[in-house]
């Protein structure tokens, strides 16, 4: 709605590129929803052969792009994570969605997808940001019905999002599906910090399964209740956030501001990274130079600048631990503008978190270059109160205490009256406070956090979709070359006369070079190439007569449908070349006379 | 203990080898118990940056030579499967332990544990044969007590090994997460044989997460409540059974056949894969070729012949589903033999339970030379009866009776009265039995499975035990150069003069071109030599007053300590060849007079 048309001479004016895409997915294996032959379950998606090895390519572009070429790390953490972790997190606090139901056919909704089904357009309306009360009454007063059989709609209600189980028997240990890789990442901050040589700033990314109990998805790729995330924390010194990187990327950030939401316009802020950070829409520069590489990441997926938008969240859509929160959307045909990555600034709240809970020090100590003479108040426990009231916990809570802050702590108890620690109150009776002279020789502090996250599923399906190109009546996918599943495929021109057994042993000689190699002999040529052209395979080998003579093949370029004939040794050099971009197509041989179709 | 002690030269004898290797691994970021800061939950492992770096390229081993230098495929499917698919597959009856409790700690303990810790060398116990009442006799009367106080225990009960949750709001839909990967391939296999143009054999591939709830496990990286599975199904058709590859694998098979097990005895059966088939062990040929095929894959991982063995399962061991399983098992310092592979025959058996209870028929067609006229009985559903009596799931019931078998349901008649198809009862009244002339243009069948499956992290922990070696006081972890997780370092010879800036802009150079490259500046280039060859990086770098002069660098090699001189534009592609075995050390560079110690 907010585009222009796709480009005319696709052909594709009016018909969903979602269905399209979803037969051929099905049809030549990229996805199709998981347990089809028990009648399906939603919000589950199988990867076949193509989107299998797709994917896996596009996590080592992300890889390398965001982590090795860094020297940033990767680490990989159990999915099924213990509920201490969550109620540390804020997790299990904070990641529900509001639920209606039909009282008729008692269907299930997330209440903001019964809203905006009723009310198309307003983008307005922030949902989240309704209380439960609220949320009744707006459904009351706008008189929203069931959005499946028009029935009348019950109260709202929260649900936990988070997929609860139990470890080892009896059910000694609740234990959840992470519905986010970080916060495996967090608590392991200090381990990693230490075998990285306790140096900021560090990246630590992670490719792995997460789960999320949506109520009732109905998108396909593009609302899982399992996906693959692949994120990196980023963790800096809060005072020394320059970002090295910064004015080396050359990339426009298309800003889609809450101050620009908020007057109901749909204008974008083009800026530089540099100029995002300067003029105040991006915080820090980190999360700008990750925004920047992010723009980067997506176009070389074959998704152009003009179809990407980074969409501002407002403070009631954030999550519970983001100070600033950026989605990286790209415009889909059938659901407009989705989010495929999150750029979120989560500040030291979940270190934070995560060492108020635990009782272990999370901060890292930096030194001075020289010492330093301070006043400081410094909190001191009563050790001879704290013992005989808290027993065996006393050690714990009495540690975490030194390492809270003095200022946090009196302003809880002027608040409160009390200072919770480890689910204990602290009275002021319990602690006193002291103005000391410190001799600093350093700086001891929690790092801050930047994540750029990303949901592998939705990239695949943006990439496919954004591949899909209809040619003279047939489909040409056309991925980039370097993702393309299949690289090659082997045709003998006739399967007779020992055509197609060398044709076998060349696809055998290509695949022991690592390559992903199909062999297809049925139906004429052209036929053959249209079904490669359909799965984006780059290079068509076609086997002639000539290949017994003089062991030279005709290669077909799958965009410009040219040939070239070459040497079969020769592919496995010139093909990593011409997938890597180093080659153009028409280097890899001397062109084609007689060309098959 | 049924091994020769290990080499006498690297001096550890009577030192443990996985207590030696947990503080290198979490030390220097291999791996560590997860939660550590929460106190733990046991079975849980993270992966370190090296450790997770170590698993991905096994991983990529692994698909390179089971899956795509055969030319089969993988796929992904998720980890949370709805509970019909484990009705059905028989793992919400079969996938359990016995469990017993001490009525004094309330610990509670696998029964085969606590009576194997109760009666060491006891091999030949067949706990996982005894009933619930055996099992609690044979403790009563051998007086087997708590493993850990020494209390008594109470009666054994069964416990379900699989992690229980709910999909969707309300329960609707009970949901495990899965034990092992191969049901969502089984589930699939119908549309992956049509994407995959409808050919046998066919090898469809998976690596994923499975979760495993056991009860009680204290075995650090060996026994997890969840880990990475590398597993095949391999489709075939049981009447042209025959592996083209056979006798190409010069590989002798290390059997532990059933036979020699029961007569108490530890010899092996050594034979070639083609022997295996030709002599009865080995049921199916494609069980030996990737016995055969696992032996090499887990030999290039470091670990020699003579540590690895095949178990065969005796009948009350292998799971519900297999005819025949093989454990490829490797020696670990402290636990002994331990499994890092299944391989099992499972015929037909997923298929045709998904078949039947799904009421889809998951057979193939395969076309004769030449049509054959065949008498045949045939069942044929009565639907005048079945019809009213089953309304809407007649239809599925019906196409279900049809892609029975005759001559099964006539024996279910005759055994039970009725034959049983979705949970419902047909009695002979249902239908009837007609003999028929039947032009058969083709057969239909269901394909067997042979089934590789292999624990990832098991397999990194034994890559990582077998490669640690001490030389000279030193640890050097000798892992295969091209398994390696950091692949060179670079060094400045002093952190001065520019050297650090040019080592620096030099590991740029590198990481830009792929290579996972470390820098490390801090101690004497013998002190760095040190840390890198803990950590197994096959090259190090150093960078020194000559480099400025003439771009030369030298390289040192972890397993040798020679030394060469090289420039360093020129190790891309040095090192590359270099890490995949087609160089030698010697020959990446002339060798150096004045060598860095």
């Amino acid at each position: 709605m907010e585009l222009p048309n796709k480009d005319g001479s696709l052909g594709l004016e009016g018909i969903d590129k979602y269905e399209l895409l979803s037969d051929l997915a099905k049809r030549r294996g990229f996805f199709w929803p998981s347990y089809e032959i028990y009648g399906g379950v939603s919000g589950y998606l199988d990867l076949g052969p193509l989107g299998a090895k797709l994917k896996r390519r596009i996590e080592d572009k992300w890889l390398d792009l965001f982590v090795y070429q860094h020297g940033f790390v990767a680490i990989s953490t159990p999915v099924i994570t213990p509920e201490k972790v969550f109620a540390a997190s804020g997790h299990l606090e904070h990641f529900k969605d509001l639920m209606v139901s039909c009282e008729e056919c008692k269907r299930h909704f997330k209440t903001d997808y019964a809203i905006t089904e009723a009310m198309p357009g307003r983008t307005d309306i922030a949902v989240e940001a309704m209380s439960v009360t609220e949320t009744d009454t707006f459904i009351d007063e706008n008189h929203i019905r069931c959005p499946e059989c028009g029935g009348k709609l019950g109260r709202a209600e929260y649900f936990s999002t988070m997929f609860k189980t139990n470890i080892g028997p009896y059910g000694d240990v609740p234990g959840y599906g992470r519905p986010e890789a970080a916060q495996g990442i967090f608590v392991d901050f200090k381990r990693i910090y230490e075998t990285s040589r306790e140096r900021l700033p560090l990246g630590i990314a992670q490719i792995g399964t997460v789960m999320r109990n949506e109520i009732s998805p109905r998108q396909g790729p593009i609302r899982l209740r399992e996906f693959t995330i692949m994120e990196m924390e980023f963790f800096f010194d809060p005072e020394e956030s320059q970002c090295k990187y910064l004015n080396a990327v050359n990339v426009e950030l298309p800003l889609y501001l809450t101050k620009t939401r908020e007057q109901h316009s749909t204008d974008l802020t083009r800026v530089s990274a540099h100029e995002a950070v300067k003029r105040g829409f991006v915080l820090t520069e980190w999360s700008a130079y990750f925004m920047a590489l992010s723009v980067k990441f997506v176009s070389s997926l074959g998704i152009p600048l003009d179809r990407q938008r980074f969409e501002e969240k407002l403070p009631a859509e954030r999550s519970h631990y983001s100070s600033q929160t950026f989605d990286h959307q790209v415009w889909l045909d059938r659901w407009g503008w989705v989010e495929i990555a999150g750029h979120a600034y989560r500040t030291d709240f979940d270190l934070s978190a995560h060492a108020k809970s635990s009782g272990v020090d999370l901060s890292i100590f930096k030194p001075y270059a020289a010492p330093v003479e301070k006043k400081a108040t410094v909190i001191v426990p009563l050790e001879s109160v704290l013992g005989p009231l808290l027993r065996e916990k006393a050690k714990a809570v009495i540690s975490a205490l030194i390492s809270s802050k003095a200022g946090e702590v009196k302003a809880a108890f002027e608040k409160s009256g009390h200072f919770e620690v480890q689910g204990f109150k602290i009275l002021p009776s319990h602690v006193r406070f002291e103005e000391r002279s410190i001799r600093e020789a350093g700086r001891r502090f929690l790092p801050h956090v930047v994540e750029p996250s990303y949901g592998a599923e939705r990239v695949v399906y943006s990439a496919l979709e954004y591949s899909y190109n209809r040619v003279k009546d047939r489909v040409v996918l056309k991925l980039p070359a370097d993702l393309a599943p299949t690289q090659m495929t082997v045709f003998p021109l006739m399967a007779k006369d020992g055509l197609a057994e060398l044709s076998l042993s060349i696809r055998e000689f290509l695949l022991g070079h690592g390559f992903e190699v199909e062999y297809d002999e049925s139906g004429t040529i052209g036929r053959r190439y249209a079904r490669a052209d359909e799965v984006g395979v780059p290079i068509s080998i076609t086997v002639d007569y000539q290949t017994k003579e003089d062991r030279t093949v005709t290669l077909r370029d799958r965009d410009s449908w040219q040939q070239v004939r070459t040497e079969w040794r020769a592919i496995p050099e010139l093909a990593r070349q011409f997938l890597q971009g180093k080659l153009t197509f028409t280097e890899l041989g001397t062109p084609v006379k007689t060309s098959y179709e």
